[in-house]
């Protein structure tokens, strides 16, 4: 049998599941929750992710792994190539280490903008199953830090072809999928930006780009 | 040449790092970067890690690594006994799906609740080289998360004697630390949290806890 992916097309967190099952060449089916109408609040899903969050993945045991990076290192002993979480130690640590560093640097500010300004999640500025008011004021502070984020990618990526290694890895999609959610918040690279331009260009034209 | 740690005993984030290495019982020299004396924003440690950080770990390649879970992946990978990331996949996804979890729902709210209180961090409510003023709507916003973890964890815990897997792993280490960092914020397990009060007895107790 094969596992089941808890998913919503539209929203980022998941699609960086579906482009690492990709990569994996996994075989997987898929289950949408509907994030635009808050199935993931309700207690259908809740029953399966008690977090109410997307990605999830039930595996053939019942077992229900959460969290992007729970996925990824399954994914990453059941098939070990590619080896998008490296194959050394030294590149084992260099890659958690980075997708870690996009994950504060850039997701998480992208998160904090659109959680925080936008009307349709008014009251739910963090996900999971408790709601919480808006802060503002956090928004102004995701804008100053995505800002920086955007100029430490750009320098990592001067005279390199992926982020964290020499070859594409996990930390390459999380970047990713970061920079295509930074749009949703009227945040994208500059035409200086020319590393960081170039190396996107490169990983959108992978066919899992599309997953 | 034994890998080097960048650490300052009295944090928490390297206390983890600490921990690890101990358990994995991996030779290691350590350097003490003085966060109190505001050294990890100096020239010589910003030369080591530009994201201003500690722990950082560096190799004897010269290469730097920085984020514990990038620390944990390589010394797994060097020292794979003691298992702390999981042996099989389901327990490798496990491992590291609840070690986010106790890093979004119980470390972020303890060090928002620190740094946007705390009057020596006017100015500092986030670590890395830029500045941020604190925002106060986000500590009374992470005290109400950190309760919920609380009772979140004890849940997990009942009939379990370790989060993740059947054995002492990743998530336990980052939980620890996680719940005695949350004292410097006056938050503690109460009474009936019985369940974590016996995991944290127990990990307590390990020689590793004082690293």
């Amino acid at each position: 049998m094969a596992p089941v992916l808890y998913d919503f097309t539209a929203a980022p967190s998941p699609r960086r599941a579906r482009i690492l099952l990709a990569e994996k060449g996994i075989a997987h089916e898929t289950v949408q929750v509907d994030l635009a109408k808050g199935e993931q609040l309700g207690d259908a899903y809740r029953a399966i992710n008690p977090a109410c969050t997307v990605p999830a993945l039930k595996l053939d045991s019942g077992v229900v792994l959460t969290e992007n990076i729970g996925i990824a290192a399954w994914a990453d002993a059941v098939k070990p190539e590619p080896a998008l979480l490296g194959s050394t130690p030294e590149e084992k640590g260099l890659v958690l280490g980075w997708n870690a560093r996009i994950e504060f640097e850039g997701f998480m500010p992208v998160a904090e903008i659109l959680r925080n300004t936008s009307k349709g999640m008014v009251g739910r500025a963090l996900p999971g199953p408790v709601n919480f008011e808006q802060i503002p004021a956090l928004a102004e502070r995701g804008s100053v830090r995505l800002t920086r984020f955007f100029d430490m990618l750009d320098a990592r990526l001067a005279g390199r072809d992926f982020i964290a290694i020499d070859r594409f890895s996990l930390a390459d999609i999380t970047a990713l999928v970061c920079v295509d959610f930074a749009k949703w918040v009227k945040h994208e690279p500059k035409p200086e930006h020319a590393n960081l331009l170039r190396w996107h260009g490169a990983v959108s034209a992978r066919p899992s780009a599309k997953a």
